[in-house]
C-alpha cells in the first residue's frame, strides 16, 4: 500500500467516523441542519486535503458542495461526483449497533452512509490529499458533492445547467456502486433508471367499523392490495400498457456474454435466506437485476397498524411504488403510464391520487475510452485482476444528466459489495476497500493523465 | 321526560366526562393503568348509585366489575353487561378535538367511548340511582363490566364459567349497539361473529436495495398484495375453500322482510363520500352488512413509510385481517380455514406466519320472549313508536356465551347510531340518546317485572 495511506490509516478513519455521525438524511425534513452541517463538513475538508477552492452552492432544496484543485489548463480534466446525504435509517430496531455511531466490527465500518455515499465520497478527498501530499498531481480536479442524490437529485439538473463552464471537464469520476467480489474486481457499465411513485387510495370520507359497514363498502387496504396485484401478471411481466415498448432487447450473444459473470444461486439464496428466488419469467437472475425493468412496492401502509386489533375499515390506504427502468425507456413517459393506468384500474368506489416522486434515466456506458481504460489499469494495478464490465440494477440518474449537459462519460469506479447492504440496516463498508480505494483513485489520476496525453 | 334525570341532567353528564377523560385503551399495554382507573371509577359510581355490593374481580388481562342490587329473590333478575374498554384512538390526526377531552358540539357528546360503550354502559347506572331515587325496583340487578371488549373479551369466558352462581338471571341486557334513526329505533336481534388475525409475510431476511435485489427476489409487499387480493374472488366471494359451508342461507322470505327496512342509498353514498358501493354480488347493502360474512383488511403495513422515497426491498410486510361471521359458522373453523389457506397459497419465495388475534360467534337473537317484549314496550313509550328488530353487522361474542354458559337470552336495548362513528375519530353520542337511553332503561325494568309476573 502506498506509504503516506499507510501512515496516516487511523486519522483517514476517524475523518470519515466524524462525517458518519452526521445524521445527513435528505428525505426527512428533521434532518434539515445535519444535513447543512455534512456540507459545511466536506467544504472543510476539501480545503484541508489541498483543493484551492471550495464552495457551498445554496440549491432550492439542500445545498451543492463545489472544490476544485487545477494545475494545468492544458492537464485533462476530471469531474468527481459524489453524495454527502444518506437513506433514513428505518427500521431502526433491525440495527446491531445506533446507525450515527460508526463503530468497526470484523473489519468492516458499521453506520449508514458508511458505503453509500459517504464512505466511498471521502476516499477522493482522502485520495487528493495523498497525491498533493506524497507524488504529483497530473490532472485538474473539480469535486461536485451534492445532498439530494437519495431523493432523486432535483436540484442537480438545473445547477449543472447553469454552470456548464464551471463544471467543464473530460471525464466524471464516481465511486457510488459495487465490485462483483473482492477476486473479481468490476466496472459498473450499466445502470437502470428509476421511476418512484406514491400512491393514495381514498374509500369512505372517514374511517368506518367494518362490522356497520364491512362488505357493503370498498376497503380501500383491499382494493390498493387488489390493484397493485395486478400490475404484474403470472410470469411477473409488469401489465402497463406500453411499459416495455422502449425496452432495447440484448442480443443472444450479449445475453450469452452477460451470463458469464460468476453467481452462485445457491450461495445467493442462503445469504438472503430465502427458498426460491421470483422474477420474470424467462431471464436469469444476472438478467432480472441488470437488463430488466422491474416494479417493486417500497412501502406500504393503512388502517390500524398498533398493538392489538382494531376493527377499522379505513379510509385510506398508501404505498410506495418504484420501477427500475433499463436503457431506451423514459422515466417520465413510464410515470405517466403508470399513473395513467393506476388511475385506469381503480373501481368507481374509490378514489386514487398519484404523486410522482423522482425519477432518473437508465445508462449505458462504453469500455473503450480514456477514463475506462484508465479505471481498468488503476484497478488491476491494486486488486490484482483486470476488471469486468458490469450492468448494476440500480441507478444514478445523474450519469444520463452529465452526458447530456456536459457531454461528458462517466466511470463508475465503486468499491462496494452486496452484502455492504446499502439502504439497510447495517449497512457497512469493507475498512479495506476504503483504502484500497483510495490508493486506485490515486492511480486512476496517473494512468488518465498518461493516456490522455498519448491520445 | 323522569323529572329525576331532568334534575340531574348536568352532574350526569360531568360524571360521564369524567369516565371519558380516562384512556382506558384495552389494545395497547401502555394504557394498562388507565385501564384499572376506569375499572376503580365504574366501582365507585355503582356503589354511588345505590348497589349494594360492588367489586374488582381480577383476571389474567384487564380487571371486570362486578356489582349488584338483589332486592326480591322471587323478583325476575337482570344482568345487565357494558365494557369501560374502549378502542384506540388513532388515527389521532384526524380528531376534530382531543380523543380524551370530551367535548359537546351540536348536541353531541365527542371523545373515544362516548358511544361505544362508556356513554351507554353509564346509562345502566344512572338508570340505577334513577330508579332508587324516584320510583321503585322490581327488579334485581347485577353489573357486569368487562375492560376486554374491544381486543375479544379473552378472560370473560373463563369469568363466566366460573361464577354462573353469581351471575344466575333471567335475561342479559347490553346497550353497545345502534338504532337504525331517532324516527325509527330498532333492536338488533342479529349480530355477526368476528375472526380476527394478523399475517407476516417474510422474504429475504434483512431489507434490501431495491436497484440491486429489485425483480429477481419476492418483495414481500408485492407478494402480501396478491395473496390479500385472491381472497376474493371477481364477485367478491371470499376463496377461502369451505368458507361458506356452514353458512345459514336465509329463505326469500326472510330476505324479503329483512329488505324492508328504510335504507336510502343515495344519502348512505353521499354520507360516506363514495361514488360506488362494493360488495358481494347477489345482495343488497342491508343483506352484505347483516347476514353476509366479510373480510376487511383492518391494516396494512411494510417498508418505509416516512417521508420522501426510500428505494427498499423490506424483508418483511404485515397484514391486520378480520372476518365477520354470520350464523352457522365458527370461528375457530374460519380461523384454521383462513390460516390453512394464507399459508398454502403462499409462493415458496416467502415464509408466513399467521397469528390469530381473537373471534366471537355470530348470534341470533328471538323476538318473542319477555326481556325482548319488555325492551320493546320501553323504546315505544319513550321514543314514540314500536322499535324495528334488525340485524347488525358488528360483534358482541359475549352474547353467544351468556346463551351457552348462563343458557341466557340478551336484549340488545342500545340507542347509537350510525353516524357517532365508534371505533373512528371524532366518534359522538347524541347527549338527547344518553338521556332518554337511561330513561329508557328504567322502563325496562318495570316492564320486565310486568311482563314476567304475568307469566
Amino acid at each position: 500500500m502506498n506509504t503516506y495511506i499507510e501512515k496516516n490509516k487511523d486519522r483517514f478513519l476517524s475523518e470519515l467516523f466524524d462525517l458518519l455521525r452526521i445524521p445527513s438524511v435528505s428525505a426527512d425534513s428533521k434532518y434539515k441542519q445535519d444535513v447543512l452541517k455534512a456540507a459545511d463538513f466536506i467544504k472543510d475538508k476539501l480545503i484541508a486535503a489541498g483543493a484551492a477552492k471550495a464552495e457551498i452552492c445554496p440549491t432550492k432544496g439542500h445545498p451543492i458542495v463545489y472544490g476544485e484543485k487545477l494545475i494545468d489548463p492544458k492537464a485533462p480534466t476530471v469531474l468527481v461526483y459524489g453524495h454527502y446525504d444518506v437513506q433514513p435509517p428505518d427500521p431502526l430496531n433491525l440495527w446491531s449497533s445506533p446507525p450515527f455511531e460508526p463503530v468497526i466490527k470484523d473489519g468492516r465500518v458499521y453506520a449508514r452512509g458508511s458505503c453509500d455515499d459517504k464512505g466511498q465520497m471521502y476516499m477522493h478527498i482522502k485520495a487528493l490529499e495523498t497525491i498533493l501530499k506524497s507524488s504529483e498531481l497530473n490532472c485538474n480536479i473539480k469535486f461536485l458533492i451534492e445532498g439530494e442524490e437519495e431523493i432523486g437529485s432535483d436540484n442537480l439538473d438545473s445547477f449543472v445547467k447553469e454552470n456548464k463552464d464551471k463544471l467543464k471537464a473530460d471525464v466524471v469520476l464516481i465511486s457510488d456502486t459495487s465490485i462483483i467480489s473482492e477476486d473479481c474486481p468490476s466496472i459498473t457499465v450499466g445502470l437502470r433508471g428509476l421511476c418512484y411513485l406514491e400512491v393514495e387510495v381514498t374509500g369512505p370520507k372517514r374511517d368506518l367499523h367494518s362490522g356497520i359497514y364491512g362488505g357493503a363498502v370498498a376497503n380501500p387496504i383491499n382494493t390498493l392490495c387488489k390493484m397493485i396485484a395486478s400490475l404484474k401478471d403470472e410470469n411477473n411481466h409488469i401489465t402497463i400498457p406500453g411499459f416495455y415498448d422502449d425496452v432495447k432487447e440484448l442480443s443472444a450473444k450479449e445475453r450469452e456474454e452477460l451470463n458469464k459473470i460468476p453467481f452462485d444461486l445457491s450461495e445467493y439464496q442462503k445469504e438472503l435466506d430465502i427458498e426460491d428466488i421470483e422474477g420474470e419469467k424467462g431471464y436469469t437472475t444476472i438478467e432480472r437485476t441488470g437488463i430488466r425493468p422491474t416494479l417493486d412496492v417500497n412501502g406500504i401502509w393503512g388502517g390500524y397498524t398498533g398493538e392489538g386489533a382494531k376493527t377499522v375499515l379505513p379510509s385510506k390506504a398508501y404505498a410506495k411504488i418504484s420501477m427500475r427502468l433499463v436503457p431506451g425507456q423514459n422515466f417520465e413517459k413510464v410515470t405517466k403510464q403508470f399513473s395513467e393506468h393506476f388511475k385506469a384500474i381503480a373501481p368507481k368506489s374509490v378514489k386514487v391520487e398519484v404523486l410522482p416522486h423522482h425519477g432518473g434515466e437508465p445508462a449505458l456506458i462504453p469500455t473503450d475510452f480514456p477514463g475506462y481504460e484508465a479505471a481498468s489499469l488503476a484497478i488491476e494495478e491494486v486488486w490484482g485482476k483486470k476488471p469486468l464490465p458490469t450492468r448494476d440494477g440500480g441507478s444514478i440518474p445523474i450519469v444520463s444528466l452529465f452526458e447530456k449537459v456536459l457531454g461528458l462519460k462517466t466511470v463508475l469506479m465503486g468499491f462496494g459489495l452486496d452484502e455492504d447492504a446499502i439502504h439497510s440496516p447495517n449497512e457497512s463498508y469493507k475498512v479495506d476497500h476504503y483504502f484500497k480505494g483510495i490508493e486506485t483513485i490515486t492511480l486512476f489520476y496517473k494512468h488518465f493523465s498518461a493516456i490522455s496525453k498519448g491520445k
